[in-house]
């Protein structure tokens, strides 16, 4: 029976590659520098059992997911991951979970180039917290309070798939493999978060739904503003979906897509096509940004329904 | 009913006396400085209901110890605690217990000089996960690593008071409010750690049993050590003990005590007591470190009982 110290070396003690990190794995904490011009940015993200994935998850999915969250994270902020640290919380030490849960965040972090420094691991009901660690030039970090009055509004990918594919798996359906890869595999917004640097007022990642998350931006850069559901940009699935449905809460309110919505001075119109055809990430103007200190959904009728954490 | 925003800005929005730290709780990430000399050292602890503590602990116990246990850690690297981000896992949203805990963690935040920078609140079973983040004078940090043939070895404090705690508890015999006091509010030590910088040739703080702890310092610097059992820094109460049980087990093996064991050349024995007076902290000589590649420990005939966390 391995114990705690032969279970992280064995399944967490990868090899670093980036030279900055003078100390990972293995001792009290782990040590490493910045860049004399940058400020470090730092978020964390928990996901729990029968919360942020089904009892049945695949230990490889729950792995990427809980590593893409804090990506989406520092993307958000428009700076670049550098490292990670993960406390994993388990109900008993179970090889072949930890052995496909270790390999898909090896994979997922030298895809990411981020490296793991340090962690703990517990035993009790499982619980994975990761806490990532980037980097972004003095001054530049893109936070949630930078919006003006006239601003444009944007979202990169497309909204509600994530949701539609919960959906789909509460009500007993099973989802397609690229509806599963959605709500399972997000892919964080690592390139385009950077690329807004000196382009977007503002920015968050749409974790909780693009209405609660836009309503952070709002309230914190003390603005409105109004957005069109008919501009929303919505895959095929959940096109399909609303032609049925027509729960346009779906998309507006649903969690899970990792794309980021952020605000932008109406003269870098051009700019943001450029960056969207450079990075092939598709990115929808959704509305404007108003003094009215309220959010207007045109052709929305539905009450607020974004996720709520309790 | 607060959602988890609300939540967050009621109980652990606390304004930051840092200058450093630019942006704190409320946006995808926090962001803060360093200056251009110094290294970064973070490290991660989660504490567990049912394995770090009781069913029925005090929410303000739970929290000074969440962040103590972090702080031993950045203190067992020399360097000085700066930030950090909680990860609160709540079976519900008691707002009593919220008061509690938030209040006991606000004040060691301001007690230890450390801040608040962000977290995440997620539903489940109680788990808190609290990751820290301090610096250290660039290539100054003591690993476990540094240890040499010749050295001596010390630990700080007594040894065994949380696990004699502990045992009372499990025995359903009352511990006296001090012997409760060294289980529930460990004092990490957060001013012998950077006080021993260009001192100690390797660090650990005993959370799990001098032990084990001591055996991760050997490992790590390809050392062996011989250790003598009448040298253990013991309180009263634990004298007591071991006066009709001759358990030496517990000063040994038990967890808990958040002292820093460490290594250092013969020739700092002056400097070492000099450190011990002006910060009226005990230290004690318990060994020497040879070649051996083994821990001895004279005067001791159990087997390692240190704490294994599967």
């Amino acid at each position: 029976m391995m114990n705690e110290f032969e279970l992280i070396n064995h399944y967490f003690n990868w090899p670093l590659s980036d030279p900055s990190i003078e100390l990972g794995v293995g001792d009290d904490a782990a040590l490493f520098e910045i860049d004399a011009d940058c400020q470090l940015v730092t978020s964390t993200d928990t996901l729990s059992e029968g919360v942020h994935f089904f009892k049945d998850a695949l230990p490889g999915d729950i792995a990427y997911k809980s590593l893409a969250v804090n990506l989406s994270d520092i993307a958000a902020m428009g700076a670049k991951a550098k490292c990670f640290t993960l406390s994993l919380t388990l109900p008993k030490l179970d090889e072949i979970w930890l052995k496909e849960f270790s390999e898909s965040l090896k994979e997922a972090s030298e895809f990411f180039k981020v490296s793991l420094i340090g962690g703990d691991t517990t035993k009790g009901p499982l619980n994975i917290t990761i806490t990532i660690m980037g980097v972004v030039k003095k001054s530049k970090a893109i936070k949630r309070s930078g919006a003006k009055n006239g601003d444009d509004i944007y979202v990169s990918g497309n909204l509600g798939d994530a949701a539609l594919c919960l959906k789909k798996m509460n009500e007993g359906i099973n989802p397609n493999s690229s509806e599963l890869n959605k709500l399972n595999q997000p892919a964080p917004r690592v390139k385009l978060g950077p690329a807004l640097i000196n382009i977007a007022s503002s920015c968050i990642d749409v974790s909780d739904g693009l209405e609660q998350d836009l309503t952070h931006i709002l309230r914190a850069s003390k603005v409105g503003a109004i957005i069109d559901s008919q501009n929303l940009p919505l895959s095929d699935s959940v096109k399909d979906y609303l032609k049925t449905s027509q729960d346009l809460g779906l998309p507006l309110c649903g969690g899970d897509d990792y794309e980021l919505c952020f605000t932008s001075d109406q003269s870098n119109q051009m700019e943001i096509k450029k960056i969207s055809e450079s990075l092939k990430i598709r990115i929808t103007k959704i509305g404007v940004i108003n003094n009215s200190q309220t959010l207007e959904i045109r052709g929305y009728e539905g009450s607020s329904e974004s996720y709520q954490h309790f």
